[in-house]
């Protein structure tokens, strides 16, 4: 890579853009490449069988050496969770606050990994020079504690990435956003700005964590001779801290119940983000020793995750916690798109066992971590950007945030709407884009990375529609006949027991089939007789069903 | 069954009971039986490759004799979409009014019918005796024309089933909801109230359809220098008439595109429903022929479909319609629950290719049919039953519509939350649950209905997530032996031409697991090997890779 003196700031983003998580963004200049977050995304409905998805990250691998660190934003699996795959191509040295720090151990526990990751803890207003960068971290407020933006000093001009935040004038842990220190970059003048975009289509103010509390109060006090059984976020520290609070006040056990939850607790009681009194807390096995009005449960599931705690108490399979009509749920979260109807399922079945459900918008039993319209406005307007770059988000909303910085004076041809692996170049007075690296999903299935594509995954949808039926008939390749009728194995397509008649018809026709090109030719030509018997099975069988399951013949020699 | 003077009447929905669609209620009395729409319901996300579900109505099929009618409420699928799959199995005479019965019209015409439908076009106000029965038809508002409820003289008193329905006071075709009717019937004694809950979690009263109208005004004013399409729902009449009266203010052609919206517009018109003054439909060949200014676009899609028009539109391969920075998309439709996704993706398409997006909420450009909790409360207050049984809706909805009874004074033990199958027993004073006759779902998948049962789908869903392996071993059942290694084939697993070891381990461990089999017994047990080398390969796989691909073995006699 080039080293000259007039070099130019790159920053690509190979993660975040056009899509909800995933995120990634790289900056280099010259011979310095700084990396920010290295999340997870979600499969889509049409990724089957995937577990998560990484992001394609060659480029690093083949600019290993310019690596100076990758700094993290904050501990949400969007940001962090694909930090474990990802060390397994490059192992640069981790920044991170405390919490984030934490919780990124917790996760690198369960994997192994080729070398031990180099964690290196700061907090928000450190500064860490590396190479021609340095990097300042700002405290901002999100839906988990310890979250920063970062300001970074490059040879062109100050950049700032956003990460992921809100104004919150009342958070829970005392300490709102230094939107004093935006100011002060702001007015020294920041290149560009990198501004998260999740919200940008909401209007408004998103409401303060606080006032989750203030619901919080209202149920409890309602709610006194019910138990009370909350699912949220496991990585909300702010939000369990407050439903301690509450039952605190109201004189309740805490018990607290699946595996992540449990996990990020435990880290966040350890290092002191989290004060919960003694005696408070309680196992899930004690839970029958009280009475309803008693305790609180605070569970996994808000999501309505199939094997979370909160779906296996609401289809009575949770060996603990049973629910019933002195049971109250309270769904402190609102649904991720996507996630609808498996949370209504859930409130579906509590309701039929008469458990009362509390959810939003009924209350406001949850807020969101993300800057609202007018709060991101009043960030580009503080920091007064040369450019803008929108990123966190859909195309859509990517689009409402660059319409946001051009309401608050941003030249609409100093935004640029990037894609992921697309590079943006600035120097001090320009920026254009120029070009893309390689880039795009990662698969990950079970212990496979990157082995399940497209062909594999066309294959899972096809046989997800209409199943297969495999036919395996044995030729002579002396006589060139067929030796027995064909078997014929079918799953997926019709219940076999119920439908012998169509599967002997199957059997006629692969028979036929195979005949027909034995006699085409005088040698077996093994391609031909398989696509001959597949052409002729899936035309019959579409004409006779109007389904197309996948026909998979195999043929043996005798 | 029972002729006898004291019978009771029976109440039981095959379907639309703790669920959405597939709406069919079933009232008898001694020797009669009449039938309350025939809906189909749509497939969940885990019914892989089913197309449609419709009710098991074998309970219809085996009291055939009695069954005097079908009654339709509407013309929306969910209400009248099972009719040509339940005509296989039953022939009643079908009651409807005109628009109701011209859609159903369409719809059979596509489908291979034993006999005659014998359809009878009523209008509201008219009443059909049957029997013991007799039928009166009330006109509602709803997102359809011409759709009523129904008042049912029975011997023991008179059952009120509301449809579906709203209260609009300034609808599109002129008429209000016959309040008055329903509050006459309330005067007099109704036995039963069986009232539709779609919306009743949602406070207040729903906006009427008129507010579209001025919606659609202010963004026809505003983008009058743009193509303007608007994606809705092919059965909102009035919407489209709507959308076709702002056209005509603004001096545009109409072009109409998608399948189902040419149908029933087409329907709409025929019959009288519609307006449409002479030269303003366009084809959509004809567009290019006129400037975006100049032509409005009416299509389907406004759900996501990835088959429909606008779906089309917004990738590109749309063969008439290429849509660009000229153009405005209005979605005009809210989301049904798990299509956000679909819907969010050709937003972000739209976006991405420069189109202008307007959708609810952020203009009020589509209103709901289902009537609010304030208009629920209204009209149990009006028909002051004495039995009330919430019907159409989940769950949470159905328990949401009884809690609205209870506010305006039905007794909570006169109120009956019911499920699919439940039969509800009345007499002139009391009411009481009394058993269940047969009911559920008939999965449609192709021309197959009721051939895909849970055995097909568990399949499906296993195939779906890790694909399948399939191991073709021929064994010489005189020597007992393997006659060459086992030809293996493996679908939506693994990328097979980057992982030959793997397949090579495969083909390995099935060798051994065939020959251990074979050794164990002198006699080849074909059950035995299978599940030798199924329980084998399975172990062996999720150990290395933490996938369950279905193993299927073949054994073949050499």
């Amino acid at each position: 890579m080039p080293k000259k003196e007039n070099s130019k700031l790159r920053v690509i983003s190979l993660g975040g853009l056009g899509e909800i998580g995933k995120n990634l963004t790289v900056i280099e200049y010259a011979n310095d490449i700084i990396i920010i977050d290295c999340g997870l995304g979600f499969p889509d409905e049409d990724m089957l069988g995937i577990d998560l998805v990484i992001p394609d990250v060659t480029y690093l691998e083949e600019n290993r050496d310019r690596i100076r660190g990758l700094f993290l934003t904050h501990g949400h699996e969007d940001h962090i969770g694909a930090i474990p795959y990802v060390l397994r191509q490059i192992n640069p040295p981790i920044y991170g606050t405390r919490l984030t720090l934490g919780i990124l151990k917790n996760k690198l526990a369960e994997h192994a990994l080729p070398s031990k990751p180099d964690l290196r803890c700061v907090e928000a207003g450190d500064t860490v020079k590396l190479g021609t960068f340095s990097i300042e971290f700002i405290h901002v407020n999100h839906s988990i504690a310890d979250a920063c933006a970062l300001a970074i000093g490059t040879p062109v001009g100050t950049v700032i990435h956003s990460g992921d935040l809100k104004i919150d004038v009342t958070p829970i842990d005392g300490e709102m956003i230094d939107l004093t220190r935006f100011g002060e970059l702001g007015k020294r003048g920041v290149l560009l700005f990198m501004c998260e975009s999740t919200n940008a289509e909401r209007q408004g103010h998103s409401p303060s964590e606080k006032s989750v509390g203030r619901s919080l109060e209202y149920i409890f006090t309602l709610n006194s001779n019910k138990r009370i059984i909350i699912a949220t976020f496991s990585s909300n520290v702010h939000r369990v801290q407050q439903i301690i609070d509450a039952s605190v006040r109201h004189s309740r056990k805490v018990a607290i119940t699946g595996r992540s939850m449990l996990n990020i607790v435990g880290a966040a009681v350890e290092l002191g983000y989290m004060k919960v009194p003694d005696g408070v807390l309680i196992d899930v096995n004690e839970l029958r020793r009280y009475k309803p009005e008693e305790v609180t449960v605070i569970t996994t599931g808000s999501q309505g995750e199939p094997m979370s705690a909160l779906y296996r108490m609401a289809t009575g399979d949770h060996s603990q916690v049973t629910l019933g009509a002195n049971d109250l749920v309270v769904l402190s979260s609102s649904p991720i798109p996507g996630n609808e109807k498996l949370i209504g399922r859930i409130i579906n079945e509590l309701i039929k066992n008469g458990v009362g459900v509390v959810r939003d918008p009924s209350l406001e039993v949850h807020v969101s971590g993300h800057a609202y319209s007018d709060e991101l406005k009043l960030l580009t307007a503080l920091v007064k950007p040369k450019f803008f770059m929108p990123i966190h988000g859909e195309q859509r909303h990517l689009a409402a945030n660059r319409e946001l910085a051009i309401e608050v004076g941003i030249p609409s041809n100093k935004i640029f709407v990037s894609e992921v692996g697309k590079v943006l170049e600035l120097d001090r007075r320009s920026a254009r884009f120029a070009g893309s690296v390689q880039s795009g999903n990662v698969l990950v299935d079970g212990y496979g990375v990157g082995d399940v594509g497209n062909i594999v995954l066309n294959d899972r949808r096809h046989l997800s529609q209409d199943g297969l039926i495999v036919v395996v008939a044995s030729v002579d390749s002396f006589s060139g006949f067929i030796t027995s009728p064909p078997e014929i194995v079918s799953r997926g397509f019709v219940y076999v027991r119920e439908n012998e008649e169509l599967i002997e018809e199957i059997r006629q026709i692969a028979a036929d089939s195979i005949e027909k090109a034995l006699k085409r030719s005088r040698r077996i030509d093994r391609a031909d007789l398989k696509n001959t018997v597949k052409d002729d099975l899936s035309k019959y069988l579409y004409a006779r069903t109007k389904r197309k399951p996948m026909v998979l013949p195999v043929i043996i020699d005798a």
